[in-house]
């Protein structure tokens, strides 16, 4: 039997499992600061939703998806990203005619693109975002890019430059799109069956190609910029000087489109600032994407991170953070003892510290290494004598003190000492920093 | 275009989705405290995977798979639970060469089953668990009973029976097999198509039928407590003692078989004392599971809970927990006020503090109205005076108190002003208990 996980899925296990809930909990809490709400849409829709959202020219609909009937003859597709889905429940939930707008919600979960392998891209993978719909005002695009980078902020996450652009109103994309498809017209014979056929559906497209005999003609294009109406130049204008009085660094990049049909007006990358890595995380404003599933016409604007690339980020520019252990590794000498000590834990766990034990008696030595590899703070012995007095012996692991403890007060001064444990690190801590 | 979400599948929001993610909070907290640490494995998988551990015989292998071809000719399939993807990932990534045993993993993640939708029961649902692996003790069956019993006392939920029943081991199961056999081979031909299958490949798979003409076969069937081994009866009987001592009540159930074939031995189910709602949390022991997909000659035990189910139950006999909103919220009188109220809006989220805006001026009326049904502890008032005097004015909702606050000061005074109201808040929560 294959014994793999399906190729380009991966398992996220123990401390690294810990480091992504450190993530999602981090998102989570400052999105809630911003005032957003969470959202679990599924994991699988009908494909229609992503051919009217995502988009039948992008990359995404085209050669990505996973796509397959159920026993009911029913096209589901497992989401290539979350906001098609959050869009869909705003539709079929009607929440935009029961609460005030903007809608805020965050989401966080997997989706799935078949796409080629490679250093840190999964064909499972895991997005937090978030979308405001129902946007009046410029401040909330400001706001979304904002929380973007306080989010990376809080993870410590600092050296970040933020790349803005424009892909301006319809009208803009109209006169643009036309110019394109001029400049385009000339060129297209010599250039790939992809862009052929984005040629045909939206020349936009075409500027994302990566075939390299592509390239040179890709870059004599028409640039965007040069066709942004009046409205869309002062929005943009709005947005740069908010960020500006925000503290926020950004630079605007007119090459930066994304890889999602729905965008129009302002969208935005985060970019380490010294590191050729690509966006680790990324959104933009949407016209039409509501009203395109079926809803109200209400704009909306929205931001995802990749969990896998927020990982990749941390771990390569931050020390570990300090992976948990239990707070105390009982250590039973004898059967007899294997009985109290899986009572003790048992009291130990329903007042809230974290304990753990040897199921059958082990020698002293080989329980010590086990509780040091499970990065225990305590040791707990229980043997012969200790059973005989009605006692336990406590051994901190970390300065090596050991004492006597009675059974009956035992809570009470376990709790101490692990507050003592507590606080030692932290000072060290303080002082290693 | 449909814009409902698949039949079966569900959308959690707002106030729903902070319970979910309360569950899950406390099902993590309270697995850790057992030692239990976690892992994340992918959605989709082999096939082949379930039809090894799940089992042939199930209902879930014969009739509730999602199983499609991917791009690339793979037969794959939506998890229809969680325990054979974390055994895979024990062989695949070599955890028991790696680490003490037994190992402990806890997982929580969505499930699918192409089940008939009805009340509470989805095709995407949601599942918390556990596994414990390379078991050596009968005191990892129990512990894992006692932690299921836990997570639901913390929750709350106390009113619980635990259900268990041995499955016994090979010896018996071979014994029991063999009376299944001799006795349903009298009524086959009057029985139902899936029972005819089952009795050809797993007759004990048979007590699960539940097609009405098939119940008085089944109910002269021989009893399994009938054909335990010796050693099955003495393992049952420790676990039970070591139930009693740890204060769990439960009850023997002969009629207790799960749905999936990996069990062996103890299983166990939760159910509410006065309420015919089926299982809320389920588990038991496998011998075989690990070896089955690959991986070296290990027992383990695992238990899951459905958070659909949990919070069916929670919602039913508790009064709904009070529901989070902002601590602030900003309401500017015009422009000018905006713009200020978007830069404080930016200082007390940096600061901590959850924070919500008008993004345009609104009447005092309508401002209150939104902070309200955002259920927000202070508002923030903005507009010409304050502005002049560099103020804001801040009303408590609940007792409705309002004072002016120097800008300077903002910070200081509005962390005292929140803790203030946290401190009224449980006082009162306090005194109706």
């Amino acid at each position: 039997m294959e014994i793999n996980p399906v190729k380009g899925t991966h398992d996220i296990i123990g401390d690294e499992a810990e480091m992504y809930s450190f993530y999602e909990y981090d998102c989570r809490l400052m999105a809630e600061l911003f005032g957003y709400k969470e959202i679990r849409t599924p994991i699988i829709e009908h494909t229609p939703l992503f051919l009217r959202s995502v988009g039948e020219s992008s990359d995404i609909v085209t050669k990505e998806m996973y796509t397959f009937d159920d026993k009911g003859g029913r096209s589901l597709t497992l989401r290539p990203e979350l906001t098609a889905g959050v869009m869909r429940s705003i539709v079929s939930n009607k929440l935009h005619a029961n609460a005030d707008l903007p809608l805020k919600y965050f989401y966080c979960g997997p989706c799935f693109r078949y796409e080629r392998p490679q250093a840190g891209r999964y064909r499972q993978f895991h997005q937090f975002g978030v979308e405001t719909v129902g946007v009046s005002s410029y401040l909330s695009d400001v706001e979304v890019i904002i929380l973007g980078k306080r989010i990376l902020e809080s993870l410590g996450i600092d050296k970040v430059k933020v790349l803005i652009n424009s892909l301006g109103d319809e009208e803009s994309r109209e006169a643009y799109r036309k110019a394109l498809k001029e400049y385009f017209a000339k060129h297209i014979d010599k250039m790939c069956g992809d862009c052929k056929r984005r040629f045909e559906i939206n020349p936009l497209r075409i500027l994302d190609c990566k075939v390299p005999e592509d390239q040179e003609f890709i870059a004599g294009a028409p640039k965007m910029k040069d066709y942004l109406s009046d409205a869309a130049k002062l929005y943009m204008d709005n947005v740069e000087e908010a960020l500006r009085k925000a503290g926020i660094d950004f630079e605007v990049d007119d090459n930066l489109v994304r890889g999602l049909d729905y965008y129009t007006g302002v969208v935005f990358e985060y970019h380490m600032e010294d590191d050729d890595i690509g966006a680790i995380g990324a959104g933009g404003h949407y016209k039409n994407l509501l009203k395109e599933v079926g809803g109200p016409d209400l704009e909306g604007v929205g931001l995802s991170f990749g969990l896998e690339r927020l990982h990749y980020v941390f771990t390569k520019y931050h020390e570990e953070r300090p992976q948990s252990g239990p707070d105390f590794y009982l250590m039973p000498m004898n059967d007899e003892a294997v009985d109290l000590a899986f009572s003790l834990a048992d009291i130990l766990r329903s007042n809230g510290f974290a304990a753990e034990m040897n199921y059958e008696p082990k020698s002293f030595k080989s329980s010590f290494k086990i509780a040091e590899r499970k990065r225990s703070k305590f040791a707990i012995i229980i043997g012969e004598d200790e059973i005989a007095k009605k006692q336990i012996t406590v051994k901190n692991l970390k300065t090596q003190e050991q004492s006597s403890v009675n059974t009956d007060d035992m809570l009470m001064v376990l709790r101490s000492m692990l507050e003592e444990y507590i606080q030692a690190q932290n000072v060290e801590e303080a002082e290693v920093k």
